[in-house]
Parts: C-alpha cells; structure tokens; sequence
C-alpha cells in the first residue's frame, strides 16, 4: 500500500468532493496531506474525525508523499507535479496540463485500466466532458467500433468551480429582481441564457474545451481514426453536465443492442423510458457517481450506423473526483497485486 | 387589401406579440377584431389608439373577417379554422394541427414564399424549432443542397407560453429559498435542470417536437430526402431558443462560402467572432427578428461536406408572432399586386 495521500486543492468544488469519495469508498492509505495555495494553507479541514491544517503546496511538501490526488488549474500543475515526481510521489492529475503528454496515461479505470501500468510518475483524469461521453462510447466501440461522434453539450456552472455556481446564483437572483446581471467567471451573464464558448479558440473556430473532447477520446479509446464533432456550450445549471450524442459505429448496433451494451458496462445507469417521462437530467444526477444514459434512438438521419443518445453525469464526481480516486485506487491494487 | 383582420388568442404570450409586430410593421388593414375562448372573452386589450373588447371565438365571428391570424392549441385550431374558413376568412395558423396537411401551404416566407398561392382557405406557420432551422438551412440548400441535419436544440420556457415562463421563476425562486420546486406545465422541475422531452413520443422514440423538425423541414424546402436527426431539449433559459446544427450539404461548402450564404440571406444576422466572445445567446436575440447564426465551423469528423454552427432565434417572434405576420403581409401583398 501507499501510505501517505496528499490532495492538492482541497478546498476547491472538487477537491471537496475528493476528501468526500475518500471517506466514502474507504479508500486505503495511513497518514492524510491537504496541500493548496499562498490563498487556502492554514485552513483547518475536517475529515472523518481529524481536523487537519492544510499545507502550502511547494517543493519539499511532497517529501513523505506516496500519492498525491490533485484539482489545481492547468498552470499549477504545470508547476507542482514535476517536483512532486522527483520527491518520489505518483500525481494523479485532474488538471489539462498533462492529458495529452505521450509520457502521461489518461485513465477512465472503466475503459483503460491497463493503460496506467506506464506511468511516469503522472496520471491524467480527463476532462468532465470527455469523460461521461467515453465511459458511454466504450462498451459500443468495444462491440462495434466507434467512427465518428457529434456531441453537442449542456455544462454546468460547477464547471468553473465554486465561482461559476455562485455567478449562477447571483446572475439569476439579479434577474429576478429586475436587476443587470454582472458577470467575471463566465463571458457573459449566464442566468437565464446559454454561452457557446467554454474556453478559448483552439482549432479552426473550436475551443479548447470542444478539442479536449477530440484528443482526449482518442487517446483513451486507443483509435486516432475516431472522429468528434463537438459543440460545447454553458447552462445556466449548477451540477451535471448533459450531452445530445450522436454515434456512427463501424458495425450497425439496433437500439436494442445499444441499451444491452449500455446496461452491462461498468459505471453506466440506464433511464430510458419516454412514455413515463423517464430519462436523465441534471437535478437526478447531482451526487451520483455514474454516467446516466437514455433517449436511445435509431439515427433517422443516417445509413443504419447510428445510434442517438442522450447522457448526464455530476460533472464533479464522474466527471471529476470520482473518477480521480478510482485511479487512485487502481494505483493502490497494483501495489496489494505487486506486494 | 384585405380589410378587416382578427387576431385569434390575442392575449397569449404570441398573440400579445402578433399586436406588437401588427403595429410595429405598420399592418395594412381598417379594422381589427381581436377573439379568445370563453376564459379570456371580454378582456379589454389596448391597440394603438383603441381600446378593443375580446370577443368570443365562435361560430359567426368571422362572417365579417378576410385575415385571420391565429395562435391557439392545437386542438382549438382543429375546431376553429374550418368554420373561419368557411365564413369566408383566410386563416394563418401557428398551431400544429394543419401544418402537415397537403392541403396546407407550410410557409416561411424567407424560404417558400410561392408555396402561398395554393392555399385553400388554411396557410400554417412552422413550429419554432423548425422555423429558425429553416431559415438558417435554406441559403445553404440552396448553394449545395442539404442532405443532412444534426441538429440539438436548447428550447427556452416560453416556448410553452406565459405558463411556462412563471413555471421557471417559481421554480428558480423555490430552489434559491431551499424549498422542493413544484411542477406542473413541465414534465419535471425546470429550475436549473435541463429536461430531454418536448412533447409526447411520435416515433422510435423521438418526440413529436423532435419529428415537427423532420417533417416540416421537407415540406418547407420541399425535398423530401432531406434527413434530420434532431433532439429536444428544454433549458431554464425565458425566451430565445438555441440549435447546434450539424449540416452535411452535397456540394462541399467552406466555412467562408457557407458565412457568406448566411450573410447574404434575408432573416440572418451573422454574429461570429469568437476570439472577441461574440456568437448568438438567448439574452442578446429577445426582442429581436432576426436568426441569429454565429461558431460557424468545419465539420472536422466528416468528409469535407458539413458545417458545424451555432442557431438562436425568439421563438415568440420569428418563431411565431413574426412570422405568421409575415405571412399575413404576403397576402396582403398578393392581394395588392392581383388588384
């Protein structure tokens, strides 16, 4: 076993949910590291029956680190992980920094467990929104290989962190009360409206958060020749992401075969009936760990390679914390297997 | 010119709009006779200069009508417009009931402005969803001729009217104040959720507002091999629905050909930069016209032969109240030009 875990970020959304998950799953290890910024050290945390006093992340903190579960932005991983690798501790990375990195394994422990066997010290989890549409897509790539997918999204403010939901919040509360709605997080206000753009331009008019979904399915499916036509836009919703999918398969699959898929894969919850109004949505999903998925049609538009389908997942547990403490835990097994 | 015009279901969240745009186009015509159900009979509604007592719409009404706009259920259009038709009015309806009807030209006359001159009585103006599509499809079909659609949509509350409308604020205000919002216009509460369902199941397990953007769209570009794949999705968003469409054209189109066909169509307004953050949103488009079209891309997983971009539109104006005056005033119009 690992013995110490330090989480880096402990106070962000996600980081909350990481101390959450750990407790939650029972995850294995002995001693218990919080690690953030100048802004958040000397915090006091609460978990199971300990307080502990959140460290400053900085070199030398990794010292007596074993595995270190990190959600910090891009440019702070950037910095931290390389000397956290040389204190001798392995990084599981939910920031964008390392995903595409040759040397780092992106990691859904659903899709591509083995993958992590060659780290190098770092781990990436994905993007949220990759991460629920890949957990959704391998069962049928698996059976029927995957060719090519138009997803448009609907992400929620939790996206952008404590910030994003409190903008939400207030946005709408300004709204209401006959007010002009402020806005700093998001590009625009983002009560009552929608924001096509989450991130920067990246690719031919695409953002970065739309080219996450392009590279990042790839290189965890293990198939550059899979295609993704993504539209990635803000709702004014606070927790679970939802995505409108579209898959054209290599082999035709009926709506039949698709759901079977879909029930028998690790991670993924079924709600699939329109006649009792049944199907997956944000308010159901929020605190879930799974990937919901429903509104399973026949592509009408296509030449019988295509299945629609409709997916939410709680952007900060899948899509985030949970999938970075199942990595977590795979690292752990391969020690009780190795040991 | 026709003389005399009746508003039908002038006090509903369009019908309110119909006397809006009535008076903002300058409306040819010398008198007006606004009509409603039992419940809203006798309201007294203040046009221009008047003050206009609501009548019952009954048998008789329009015995002295030419024009009737008309923006009522579907099943009160089903009872209604016959006898108007009969009484010697001709009826542009916004409900959904005649709209499939061979006998009833399925106008936007940006699009197929000729179809008119066949009515019998009944000229029907496309769902919202529809129309925006269209209107925004048409230039490229066109140039290239549309061969497929993808389409998501983002579906404001208004969209089931006024009801709609106090549904998402009573439900927004009920989760700011912790309490469990209520539901009853929706299938399930729409405060900071997203609900995957417009309308009953129609076919393999698509909507009836999913099939309204298959069928319509044929009839309204008149081509019938046209293939759609379309998802409905309604978003706690007030007013303005939003479509990422996927189009796949038989002649390839560049991004800079397809923005100049959008640009040059009458009803776009291109709103495409986004390094500057500026692309179509609910918020921008209220009140307005026009459809608006903006993240206009390369379909970077196809062949070379579709665009990717980004739709928003007032589904109370253009969506309806508009168009079904544009409507009116091309009748008027072809009067005009036969006298």
């Amino acid at each position: 076993m690992y013995e110490t875990l330090a989480v880096v970020g402990a106070t962000g959304a996600v980081g909350r949910i990481v101390l959450e998950q750990l407790e939650a799953r029972n995850f294995p290890y002995k001693r218990l590291k919080l690690l953030a910024s100048q802004r958040s050290a000397g915090q006091q945390v609460r978990f199971k029956d300990e307080t502990i006093t959140v460290e400053l992340l900085a070199p030398g903190a990794f010292e007596d680190v074993d595995i270190v579960i990190a959600s910090t932005p891009d440019e702070v991983s950037a910095e931290f992980a390389p000397y956290a690798v040389k204190e001798g501790a392995i990084v599981v990375d939910e920031s964008g920094y390392w995903r595409m990195d040759p040397k780092v394994p992106l990691i859904i422990p659903e899709v591509n467990p083995d993958a992590i066997a060659d780290h190098q010290g770092i781990i990436a989890s994905p993007n949220c929104s990759t991460t629920q549409m890949v957990v959704a897509l391998a069962p049928l790539h698996q059976a029927a290989k995957v060719k090519r997918v138009v997803v448009s999204t609907y992400q929620a403010t939790s996206g952008a962190g404590l910030a994003g939901n409190a903008e939400l919040e207030s946005s709408v509360r300004q709204i209401l009360d006959g007010q002009t709605p402020g806005h700093e997080t998001f590009q625009h206000p983002i009560g009552f409206n929608l924001i096509p753009q989450i991130g920067g331009e990246k690719f031919e008019g695409y953002t970065s958060e739309e080219m996450k979904m392009v590279y990042e399915t790839r290189k965890i499916m293990g198939d550059d020749d899979i295609q993704v036509c993504p539209t990635a836009v803000r709702v004014p919703v606070t927790i679970g992401h939802s995505e409108s999918i579209l898959v054209e398969t290599e082999k035709p699959l009926t709506v039949a075969e698709a759901t079977e898929l879909f029930r028998a894969a690790a991670g993924i919850t079924v709600v699939d009936d329109l006649a009792n109004h049944q199907y997956p949505m944000p308010r159901d999903c929020d605190g879930k760990d799974d990937v919901f998925v429903g509104r399973i049609r026949r592509d009408i538009s296509g030449d019988g390679h295509g299945i629609a389908f409709w997916c939410v997942s709680d952007n900060l547990r899948k899509g985030a914390a949970t999938n970075a403490v199942q990595i977590a835990e795979l690292l752990q097994q391969s020690v009780a297997s190795a040991g």
